[in-house]
């Protein structure tokens, strides 16, 4: 997402890149006491987040910038970073558990933590199953590592107690509401639940929007003061648009370029991935040929772009892209309330128009 | 432990109890909006947490209690209650956690989370992997609850700011040396490093010590406002007691009756687990013919026996025997402070001693 800066200069990224270099430099200090293997999962951890967009410490922050900044007395910038810091390592432990529930060893494109240490205890020697076991370890411990740190950060800072309680509600609730989430969506996977397509929207919500839109963005607003319809607005706003966003990634997932982004074609559909345009699939006539595929271990790139077509062909495409732009003129429609900062209006309704036609 | 009660009614374990039940009937119950699966996993959290002897939270009310308790006016007995509840919560999630870490699905004589979700799975027809990944997914998500539970617990408490912050700093604390002795045990039962007898010490130390003495002492200190001496005493003490009770339970786990005990006599054998007894084993000439049985999968009842008569006869019982008088005798030692409150080393010494003789 763009961040406007307009007038003196503002807190940015690059502070929220500095305070996390500085936690994982700390904790890393600390970890050399209790041997290699430690210091490597403090490293590989620190690895683990790096490379993502940022987007829910840019969330936090422009809230907090819009809305009044350091001038509505609530808070300093350096505990909007914090809290900032705090959403980007609570995102990179549910990517680490994610990884592990998923069996998943490899995360933008390099070897995640389990990857790490599976590979180096494979190379002294150790079999396939005890080093995966090893991987999942380290991948477990460096979840509960980070997913602790989140909640250490929001709890130290020093604003006044009820909004330190606002916002340790709102971690917990962004907490209660992703683990329901990340429920959901495994026991659609391992076809436990039958996946409708309100049942795929409800788990999107639940397992993206809350922790990576809504909460960052209420998170940034209560910060800077922020009244109750400012935080009803921010947080519907939020949660529609990550529902938007994610129908997005579920498209690029099947229909993307790969070389622009980076995502495979081929891997939603090969985990047999429960998204919303195979819930709609499942409703059509295409469906018994698209099932026959669907799930397929040894789907290859080619077999990918034949379901594409198919799920094409059967309406899904243009039925998820239409969601797409409903979800996301909703997510605009919510910020008309009086209160909110014209210049936060303009960004996010930028950020939210961005997520339709992601493809072209 | 005892507590012992003198004069006024206190707070005791009864109330930890009715505030845990409290904590899961409020989330089991907003659980109910997000379907049956994660009603099902709050309910099972639950009974994880339940038919544990509360040691943790006996200690932070025992140290709570004895240096001035709500006297002290830094905190109330409520706010002793809920740091007590939270070190239950963290003992309960580390156990989550290290089940899946040991592939565990059995807990206190009953199936644990993890296996609660596989067996259910498996009875709707899911094939034993997945209905195994099924029941690591619960495991996983429930450690991560309760792990952010006792956080939020912690940074909740309506202490003065100091006492917050030190609270956190011996959480955070407790959660970056659990996860190291974690790493260190899995690391030793993969035999991907040499385990030493001081590397067992170190590695329990970690693991157990650190957060289930040492940090409720000091935090029940804490609350009574306990200053630098009190603290360090008690942290000591913690740190040793905790290794003797480690120490002794690694004993009961070859040498234990069954019967009196609950625990298995075979399972740490057969698991191949790296404790005081068998890294002092390793440097006797018993250690060959000890080497051919231990850890082998197929291990029974006499085969175990049968080990144990080779620990002893090697001089690895009589020797970790003395390892506890020892750690216990230092951690009675380390109470000799002024300002610790005789009731409170009497208890103490005696929770000190218990641990030495347990299997007579």
């Amino acid at each position: 997402m763009t961040q406007i800066h307009q007038g003196a200069p503002r807190i940015g990224l690059p502070e929220v890149d500095a305070r996390l270099a500085a936690f994982f430099t700390e904790r890393s200090e600390q970890a050399t006491r209790y041997g290699s293997e430690y210091q490597r999962l403090w490293s590989s951890a620190r690895s683990a987040s790096e490379g993502g967009k940022r987007i829910r410490p840019g969330f936090v922050l422009s809230a907090f910038d819009a809305i009044g900044g350091e001038a509505s007395g609530v808070a300093t910038a350096a505990d909007a970073v914090d809290t900032a810091v705090a959403f980007e390592l609570l995102h990179t432990a549910f990517l680490l558990h994610d990884d592990v529930i998923d069996g998943d060893t490899v995360r933008r494109g390099r070897p995640n933590v389990a990857g790490e240490f599976a590979g180096d205890a494979a190379a002294r020697g150790i079999d396939g199953e005890r080093a995966a076991l090893w991987g999942e370890t380290a991948a477990i411990l460096a979840g509960d590592l980070l997913l602790h740190a989140a909640a250490s950060l929001i709890a130290r800072l020093d604003v006044p107690s009820p909004t330190r309680t606002a916002l340790l509600d709102l971690l917990d609730h962004s907490i209660f509401v992703t683990a329901a989430g990340e429920l959901s969506d495994v026991s659609y996977s391992l076809r436990l639940d039958e996946a409708r397509l309100p049942d795929v929207l409800a788990m999107t919500e639940r397992k993206t929007a809350a922790y990576s839109f809504a909460g960052p963005l209420a998170a940034g607003a209560m910060l800077a003061g922020a009244g109750g319809d400012v935080l009803a607005a921010l947080g519907e706003y939020g949660r529609l648009l990550g529902i938007a966003f994610q129908l997005g990634d579920d498209l690029l997932g099947v229909f993307g370029e790969e070389d622009a982004t980076g995502k495979s074609i081929v891997s939603d559909l090969r985990e047999g991935k429960e998204t919303s345009l195979i819930a709609y699939a499942r409703a059509t006539s295409a469906w018994p040929t698209i099932e026959q595929h669907f799930g397929r271990p040894d789907l290859d790139h080619d077999d990918g772009r034949r379901l594409a077509a198919l799920l094409d062909a059967c309406g899904s495409r243009a039925f998820v892209e239409g969601l797409v732009a409903e979800y996301a003129d909703a997510a605009v429609a919510a910020l008309a309330v009086p209160g909110l900062p014209l210049s936060l209006t303009d960004e996010l309704s930028a950020v939210a128009r961005s997520c339709v036609g992601r493809i072209a």
